[in-house]
Order: structure tokens, then sequence, then C-alpha cells
């Protein structure tokens, strides 16, 4: 396995999503061990061109359980004080001679491809926009193994923003690479997930059934996939956020109608699409998913760096 | 001794704090040997949602003295640049996968509790809003016994802001746990210590003066626990504030006043209530002060860590 | 060699800059070996009263190379969230309480000088305001020597903007200690070097040309050496600075009228003034001139923190 940038989900095949989540489940050894100090050489940078602190405390995380060090910026817009109109190329050349991996966040689509063009340390995608963010489908796909025990023959339902969630949409593309998974596209008209995915799902023959109830669905799930309607993406069309939203809850109603060895996972933050009194239920992934998101990090770091 | 959550003055109890100030003056070996590397596997999150970079510099440096690593924030409205709307609980859900203690402030009285109701890890309170500050009132204390010998005894004036001083009011009620305290409450009518203090004193049987003219008590006393007038807690009575500021200032003359053994403290920042040409004299206790914060958020943190 | 406080470029003979850059050579072997733990007690204070996230990633990296920790602020302003109004030289004295060597970066002039005389522990200015920028002078004549060989009897050309250049200012200062130096002053009439560096450079014999066509010192310099003409040092004086703008642009062209053994600089960030197409020439060295502000601050912390 021989892992450079890490950009898009797509550039993982099933070998190597096999070996990453192998790495990642000695690093829950590793962590429940209290850390290593292996990595004490090395240096991590946090590009963030927006504030995320939830992933950037993640990355950072598994950096420092690894024993290495981390410099950090949430504030990259300002990478210099005096000219704003830096290219992005020119920081990243510049932080190739400060640290030995760069964790980039940005709003604009394809610019985790651009650091990378120029870069000869790894970069890592943390998230461009409305495009990629791969190390949240592999920490997906790494819960619902863990959780499920395969990801062979799952059945999968995948509810609410479908059109503009880019989890679900690399969701759905790397489990098109298993056999046997169905998936049920949960959505109101408006939010449906796109045709170029569906489109995908049909050339590799992968089953999809498109539903816009989700209580028909539950019984024949493994996992609820849940999502919540992004305002931010609809910019000021204020009356379609207000229709799509609040469409899907997930509360102890659908608790009832699911079997009792599945699971909902959640990429968080959820906001009222999942209530409070789910969280008690052992069914109730998000939680443990996010945690899982440190250790599929770790190995991605211990890859990278090899 | 076993301490988890630190969430306000009143937890602790005079053997706690007694133990918890043995283990500082430790600190105070370690410091001078440059630190120990016992808790390099060690992660600890400083969740700001206002800025501090005082507070946070103090326990960021305590960390790093014990050898440990920190993940940091002055930014956590900003958890995650997408939902604005997460639960403070969530958020603190999430941490518990990533480090082995939070130290939180927050704007709400009472976000230190809420946060801890749902933390596995020890949570830390550096400060919620008009609420508590244990770990000031902590180092308050323990300046006070190093500075002074003991705190049985003590005669100490506290001034200014009384009222609305987060600082006072936890110190006051920690010195009535201990013998022979006499505090004298320094301030103009407008920000009198208020009534709970004063009942809870007169209940515990511990001697108070309240007094308007700061020359009359200096003569008396071991501590001069200088405040600050607040503008940001008048809100907009702008009137009012003027009024009440610049009431006490302590200068030379201040000091001429003042017992030969007795210290001035203050929880800083300082802007004209303390004259500069005061920093000189050996009474001018407050830096030393702010630098037991060190020691103190360095004790805290190893018994949490247990 | 005793070096204490970094405060500006003046206070370094040629002695101590030769040490200092042998240290810095060294630190390329540490570096290339992947760093040391030597400091891994130590801890350095990143003081930014503007963010600047390249220089102070620079300083961060440095010191985690040499195994130390890092307590790091761009925030400055905010030190306490609720008095803005604290002085920088109480701000200074509490920080001596946590750090082992602190780095400042401000907008006043003169803050660096102001904050080293109330503090123990080492001072190093990383800019302040138009004034002094000194690790930025060190690397540059660092890269000099390492790129050319020597520095003694260099002829370098300095173009742009002159006048209100900082680095340009501090390198002929630094620049006209050394034996046989010609400097050529290549700029418009409004951003001309300024009288004082010219006198200082008549009094000790150092040649120097002005010029205002760039084309006609190329085939004459060993280095060339670019700067931005900065926007912000104009405040809204915005005719001249669009006159000035734009006038030395760095392109293919230049290159053909350089020297083959010569060198092109700049303090980066660049924007317009060097074209993208210059990056793979051999000569452009303004990525390996950043890469050297890493030694450089490496072998200042060193001898600093002693």
């Amino acid at each position: 396995m021989n892992l450079h940038h890490v950009i898009e989900a797509q550039q993982f095949d099933v070998p190597t999503m096999l070996k990453l989540f192998d790495t990642a489940a000695k690093m829950e050894t590793v962590v429940a061990g209290g850390g290593i100090t292996d990595y004490q050489n090395r240096i991590m940078a946090t590009l963030f061109y927006e504030p995320s602190t939830r992933t950037r405390f993640s990355f950072e995380t598994a950096m420092h359980r690894l024993g290495g060090h981390v410099i950090s910026t949430e504030n990259a817009a300002e990478f210099s004080s005096v000219a704003k109109g830096e290219t992005l190329e020119d920081t990243i050349r510049i932080l190739n001679g400060y640290a030995d991996v760069i964790v980039i966040r940005h709003k604009e689509v394809g610019s985790a491809k651009r650091a990378a063009a120029v870069s000869r340390v790894p970069v890592i995608n943390a998230g461009d926009g409305a495009g990629q963010h791969p190390t949240q489908a592999l920490l997906d796909l790494y819960t619902i193994r863990k959780e499920i025990g395969t990801i062979d023959g799952l059945r999968i339902a995948m509810v609410g923003d479908l059109a503009q969630g880019r989890t679900v949409r690399s969701l759905a593309y790397l489990l098109s690479k298993f056999r046997g998974v169905t998936m049920y596209f949960v959505a109101p008209p408006l939010l449906k997930m796109k045709e170029d995915i569906l489109e995908h799902l049909r050339e590799h023959k992968v089953s999809f059934v498109e539903e816009t109830a989700l209580d028909k669905v539950l019984p024949e799930v493994d996992v609820v996939y849940q999502t919540r309607v992004q305002k931010e993406r609809f910019g000021d069309r204020i009356a379609d956020y207000e229709k799509c939203r609040g469409v899907y809850i997930i509360n102890q109603d659908t608790l009832r109608g699911m079997k009792p060895k599945s699971i909902i996972m959640h990429p968080l933050p959820r906001l009222e699409e999942i209530t409070m009194e789910v969280d008690e239920d052992p069914r109730a992934a998000y939680f443990r998913q996010a945690q899982n998101g440190l250790y599929v990090r770790m190995a991605l770091l211990t890859h990278v760096l090899k």
C-alpha cells in the first residue's frame, strides 16, 4: 500500500480500504494503550481556510496520539497579514519547508487537488466546499464494517439531503465497490440523490431504491444514515430550505421500526433531525462514528508518513 | 483525594485544598527543574467560547510543563463551520473521543456544569460568564498561604467591584472555611458585596466589616485584594460605571498606609486601579499570583488525570 | 556568543552573524535527520498582535524541530477578554511566568523593544509594524551566503519599494558591515531608498548606485532582491500606489538579462511582481530563502535558550 496524497474518495480501491481499516483497528489498541511517540519528529500542518474545530481537533488528536507535533491555523486566509492575494500554490510551497504532512480545508471545490499538484509532502483533503471530504467517507465505511461486521450485502438507507450532502454522495460511491449492497435513497423531491451517482450505480449494477417515506424502509435496513439539511447550501432559497428541513426526524418511533441489530449514523453536527432521546439507544452509533474518525485519521497519517 | 470535574469553588473542602496546595508546591520544583514528560501521552483540549489568551496560556503551559499535548481553540462557537446550533452537550460528547481532559470557558453561567454532566473525561471550568472561575479562587488562596504563611487568622480587604466580581465572591466563600478570618469589604454603595455572601458569612460566624474608605482598613490587613471595576458587566449603565471606576486607586500613598509584611493582590488584568509605581514594591504580589496559577493548574491536572 | 533579546538587525555584528550562520547550517543537518528532542522541556510563546501565519509557522516549526513546546495566539489584542486596555508590559510580565522565550509581532514600531525592557526571558521581534523584522534580514543574508558562497564583494540589486520596505532597509544596513559590497537601488522616484540609509552607506564608504531601470543593472549583479509594493503602507494614497505597482516585473525577459550564477530573492508573499514562469528557473531562490528562515530561527532559538 503506497498512499501519498488523500484527495478524494474515488482514489481508494477495496484492498486499500481494507488495509487502512486494519491499521485503524490497530490504532484503537494504540489509543487504549495511551498513544505512542514514534512520530515525535514529524510535523503536521492544519491549514484551514474556514474554521471547523471538530475536523481540526480530530486530525490534531490523531497526530498527537502518534507523538507528533502540530502547527495550526483556522485563519489561513490570513496566511500573510500583508498580502491577501498570495496563491494557494505559493502557500503550499512554503509549507513544504515546514511540515511533513499538510491537512487542508478550503471553501473552493478542487483546492486540495491544486495543493497536491505542487506539494512534495502529502496533502490530506479535510473538505473542500461542496466537493470532497474523503476521510469522512472512510470513517463512515470503517464504522459500518465495525458495527455490522461486514460491508458486503449491506442494506443502507441514506436519508435527508442527498442532493447536496457530499458525505452521502462519497459514501454511495465507495459502497458501490463492495458486493451485494442495496441502497435506499430517502429524500424529498427537492433533495433527491443526483443523476450522476444513480447513473454510476446502474452502470456497476448496484441495487438502489428511491423512496420518500422513511418508515417503509426502516424494517429492511442495517444502517440508517441520517443527514442534516444544510441551510448554508440553499443560499437565499429560504422557502425551499423550510420545506425540506424536518421532513425526516429520527425519534423513538423510528427506533421502534428498526431492526434490533441495525445502527443509526450521522456525520454530525446534528440539529433537530435526531432527537436527544435516541442517544441512549445502543443503535445510536453517531458518537462512536465520530470517535472512529480518530482511528481512521491516525491510520491515514501513518500510511502517508511512511 | 479523588478529584474529577472542577466546576465551582464550593466543591473544595479544606483538606482537598491543602492537598492540592502541597502538589502545587511540588510543581514549583518541577518547573524550576525544567518540567517533566510523565504526561506525554495525554491530551488536554482547551474549548474557549470566548477568547482569553491569558487563562488559556496558563492552562496550556501547565499541560506542556507536564509533558502533555494540547488541542486548542478560542473560537469554539465555530466548533462546526456548518451548524452553529450544535448543543454544548454534543460537542462535549465528541471531545470525549479526543481528549483526556477538557478545559472550558463559556459566556453562559452553568455551562461547565452542563458539560460535566455528559462528560466521561474531567471537565475544568475556566470561567463561565458571571458565574464561577474556580481555578482563580484556588490560586488566590494558594498565593495568600505562600506569601503570608497561613490562612487561619487572616485579615483581608477586598476592594472595588464586590457586587459583580466573581473572583472576590468565590474567594470570600472559600476563606469562610478557614479559622479566624476577618474580611473587610471596601466598595462604593453601588458595588457592595451581595447579601447572599454576607448571609453565608453570618451563618458560619465569619467576621466581616463593610467599609467605604480604603485608608481606614489599610493598617489592619495582611492582604489588599484589589479588583477592577468591569465596564462590561455594567452593560449600558455607563453613568454608573463612570461613578464607580477610579474610586479606589492603589498607589504610593496606599503603600505607606499598609503593614510592611502585607501584600497587594489583583486577579489581573489591571488598568488604572493599581499605578505602575507600585510594581516595584515587594508587597506587590499580583505577578507572582499569576505565576502561581501555573502551579495550581499543574496540580489540578495531575489530580484529575490520575 | 551571548545572545538574549533579538530586537533589531543593527544589534548583530559580523562575527555574531557568522557564528549564527554556522549554527543554522548545523540545523539543516538536524532537520534532514528528523529533528531533535533536546528542547522538550522548553516553551516558546508566539504573541502575535496581528495574524501572520507564515511567520508564526516558521517560528513554531523551528521550536517543534528542536523538540520544544509552543503556546500560540494570533489574537493577542484579546489577551484578556475583559480588558482591552492592559499594557504590553503587563502581558509580557505575565508571560514570563509561562514561557522560556517570547516571539512577538505587533503593529507598532518599538513594541519589541518595550517588551524586552521588562522581560527576563528572551524576546524575539517577529516584526513591529514598519519597524524591524530582524530574523528576516538574517535569513536573507544566510541565503545569500549559502547560494553565492560569500557576502564580501557582493553586487546586489534591491528592487521595488525601497522607501517603505523594512526588509531591504535592514538588509542594506547589515550588508554595509561586509567588505566590497555594491548595492543598486532600483526604484521609482516615489519609492526611493531613504536618505538615512544612503547617509549611513556614504559614512561607511559602501558603494551604491541609484537607478530607475532594472534591465541596466541586471548583467552586473549576483542577487536581484525583488520586493512587493505594499498597498497597506500607502494608506489612502491609492493613486500613488497604482503608479508604483507593476513598474518592475521579473519574468522570462528578466531572466535572460541576468548572470547564470545569480539568484532572485523575495521576502514573500509575492503577487504579480515575479511571474509564475520564473519559479522553475534554478536562479529562483525565494522558496529556498523561506526554507532558510526555518534554519536561522532554529539557530536563534538555540542561542537565546542557552
